[in-house]
C-alpha cells in the first residue's frame, strides 16, 4: 500500500513551505489563486486527501449527509432519495446512503461507518426501539444533527418528518366502509413499526366508529414479501366467511394480493375491495388500477434535507423542532369503486 | 462545535499512557483484554474516531465499501445491493453507497466523497464513458481496488462483472422470432451505455440471421420512464402497420407498455407479443405474465463484493481479471406464448 500524502509531499514537489499549501488548501485570502491553482492541482495529482482530523476540530465541514434507511427495494425510498438527493445538491452536498437490510445489528454498524466518514449531519428512517438507540449517541454529543423520517422514534433533539399514518389508516378503511365493504382485513408489517402501528390504530378507530365489527383473525400481520401475499391470498380462498375489503398497508403487497385473488376466481372490487398504501407506479399498471393513499416520499426527502441543512449553514436550529407532519391522500380507483356514484 | 476526541483525552481520563490507549485501539496483543475493554468503552463514550489519517499509512482498514450506482430506483439494482451486504457482513464490512442519479458531474462528485470517506475498495456502475474516468484515477494511485459491476467500461486495472448482454438480446429476440413475430420492435434506453448498447446489437443480429427485416422507425430510444412508455404505446396504436413483436429493455417499461397497449384495444400476446428484461417482481403480478430475460442479480452483487474481498485480504489479485460474465436465462411466459406448444 501506498503511504498517505501529506501537505509536506506537495510542499517538496512544488519547492514551496508546508504552511503555504495547507493555507493554498484551506482557501486562505493571503495566498494568490495562482498559486492556489496550481496547489490544488499537485494535490489532485498525488492524491492528496484533505486531512480534517489532524484539525482537531470540525472546523471545515466534509459537505455529506448520511442516510440510513431500512432497506433499498421500494419505490417510496426511491422517491424520498430523490428529493434528498435534489436538495443536498443545490446546496453541494453529497450523500452517503447504507441500509440496515432489517437487522438491527446492521444499523448500529452502519451507524459507526457514519460516524468514522465525519458526515456533518445524518438522515434516519430507524429499525429500532427507544431502549436501543445508543448508537446515535455519539453524534448528539459532537453536535452532528440527526432527523428521523417515515420510521421514527421520540428523542429529544431529533426531529422528526412524518405523515399521519393513524389518520391514513383511518382515511383508507372509512373509504371502503363508504364503498360498502362490512368486514374488512387489514394486511400489515410487524406493529413495532411507527408506520403500521399508526396505520393499524387508524384501521380500529375507523371501523369502531362505523360500527363495523373486528376480530384478532382478520388482521394479517406478515414480512410484506411477495410470498406472503400468495400465503394471504390462499388462506382468504379457503375461508367460508370471505372478507368484502381489504386495507393493505403497501402498494406491492396490495397488488400481489390482488393478483392472487383474481386468480383464484375472487372479483375485485365486487367481491373483495382492495387498498393499498404509497401510490407506487404499480398502482396504475394492475388491472383494475389500486386505489391507495398517497404518500408523498418525494417532498419528505426535500424537507428531510433542506431542514438538516438549514441547521448546518446556521439559518434555522432543527433541534427546536419536535415534529412536521407532511400530508398525504386518499386515492381511489377501481380496485375499491364498488358504486358507480362514489 | 466540540473538539475531536484524542487518544490523549482517552489516556487522561483513565491516567494510563497515551501509547497504551494506541495499542489497546489497534488490538495490540501487549495488552490485556480487561484493559483493551475498558479503553475501547471510554473511547466509545467519548466520542473517539479512530485517526487512520495520523498514522500517514494505510496499514489498517477502514472496514468499508463504496457502492456507487445510477439510481437507486430498480429492483435490479436493490437485488445487487442486498447481494453485496450478504458478502460484506460475512467479512465485516460496511457498504457507504451513493447514487449519480444519471448525473456525470455527480458521479464525480461522489467519487471524491467515497476518496474521502477513505473506502477500502470501490464497486461502481459507471454513467461516464472511457474519456471521462479520471475520477477514478487517485483510487489507483493509492493502490484501491475498483470493479466494476452491470454498466462497465473498459480500462486496465479495473475488472468488470456483466452478463452477455448482446447474448441475452440475441435470446430474447429469437424468442419472438420462434413465436412466429415477423416485425419485431426495440424499446430500449441510451445505447451510449454498453447494457443497452449491446442488447441492441444482440437484436439487430437475431434479425438479421432469420432474415426479418429492420428499419430505423423499429427502434424506440427513450429515457425509460413509465411517460415514455404511455408515449411509445399511443405511436404503436396510430400506426398502420403495427409490430407483431416487441423486445423492451427493462420490465417496468414492458410491464407498463403492455397495460398500456391493452388500453388501447391490442391483444397481448395475441396482437403483440412483449418479453422484457431483468425478471422483476412486477412480471409475475401483470396479466398474461410477462417474458424476461432473468438478469441475476444478487449473484452479480455478491460476487463482486466477494472478489473486492478477497483482493483486500491478500487472497486473491482481483486486477489480473479482465472480465467475468455470469450467465442470463430467457424465462418464457404468457406474454410471449403465441402457440401452445413452444
Amino acid at each position: 500500500m501506498n503511504k498517505e500524502v501529506t501537505i509536506y509531499d506537495i510542499a517538496e514537489q512544488l519547492n514551496i513551505s508546508a504552511s503555504t499549501v495547507s493555507r493554498a488548501l484551506n482557501d486562505h485570502p493571503a495566498i494568490n489563486e495562482k498559486t492556489k491553482k496550481k496547489i490544488n492541482q499537485t494535490a489532485s495529482e498525488l492524491g492528496y486527501r484533505s486531512n480534517l482530523f489532524a484539525k482537531n476540530l470540525r472546523a471545515k465541514s466534509t459537505m455529506t449527509l448520511g442516510v440510513m434507511v431500512p432497506k433499498l427495494d421500494s419505490y417510496f425510498l426511491a422517491t424520498v432519495l430523490a428529493g434528498m438527493e435534489k436538495e443536498a445538491n443545490q446546496s453541494g452536498y453529497n450523500l452517503l446512503i447504507a441500509q440496515s437490510l432489517d437487522s438491527p445489528k446492521k444499523e448500529i454498524a452502519n451507524a459507526k461507518t457514519m460516524f468514522n466518514s465525519r458526515v456533518d449531519g445524518l438522515l434516519v428512517s430507524t429499525l429500532l426501539s427507544i431502549e436501543e438507540i445508543g448508537h446515535f449517541e455519539p453524534f448528539l454529543r459532537k453536535g452532528i444533527p440527526i432527523l428521523f423520517f417515515d420510521r421514527v422514534l421520540d428523542v429529544k433533539k431529533i426531529p422528526k418528518i412524518v405523515i399521519d399514518n393513524f389518520q391514513a389508516g383511518y382515511d383508507a378503511t372509512a373509504h371502503l366502509i363508504e364503498q360498502g365493504c362490512k368486514k374488512i382485513f387489514h394486511f400489515t408489517g410487524d406493529l413495532g413499526w411507527n408506520v403500521y402501528r399508526d396505520r393499524y390504530h387508524g384501521y380500529l378507530k375507523a371501523l369502531a366508529d362505523a360500527n363495523v365489527s373486528y376480530n384478532e383473525d382478520m388482521l394479517f400481520v406478515t414480512n410484506l414479501s411477495l410470498e406472503a401475499s400468495s400465503e394471504v391470498s390462499q388462506q382468504i380462498a379457503e375461508l367460508d366467511d370471505k372478507p368484502d375489503g381489504f386495507f393493505v398497508t403497501n402498494d406491492t403487497c396490495a397488488a400481489s394480493l390482488m393478483v392472487s385473488l383474481k386468480k383464484e376466481g375472487i372479483r375485485v372490487p365486487g367481491d373483495i375491495a382492495i387498498i393499498g398504501f404509497n401510490d407506487d407506479p404499480i398502482t396504475r399498471i394492475v388491472e383494475p388500477r389500486l386505489s391507495t393513499v398517497h404518500y408523498p416520499g418525494e417532498e419528505m426527502g426535500e424537507l428531510a434535507a433542506r431542514s438538516l441543512i438549514s441547521h448546518l449553514k446556521g439559518d434555522s436550529n432543527v433541534q427546536l423542532t419536535n415534529t412536521i407532519v407532511l400530508s398525504h391522500e386518499l386515492i381511489p380507483r377501481g380496485s375499491t369503486t364498488r358504486f358507480k356514484e362514489v
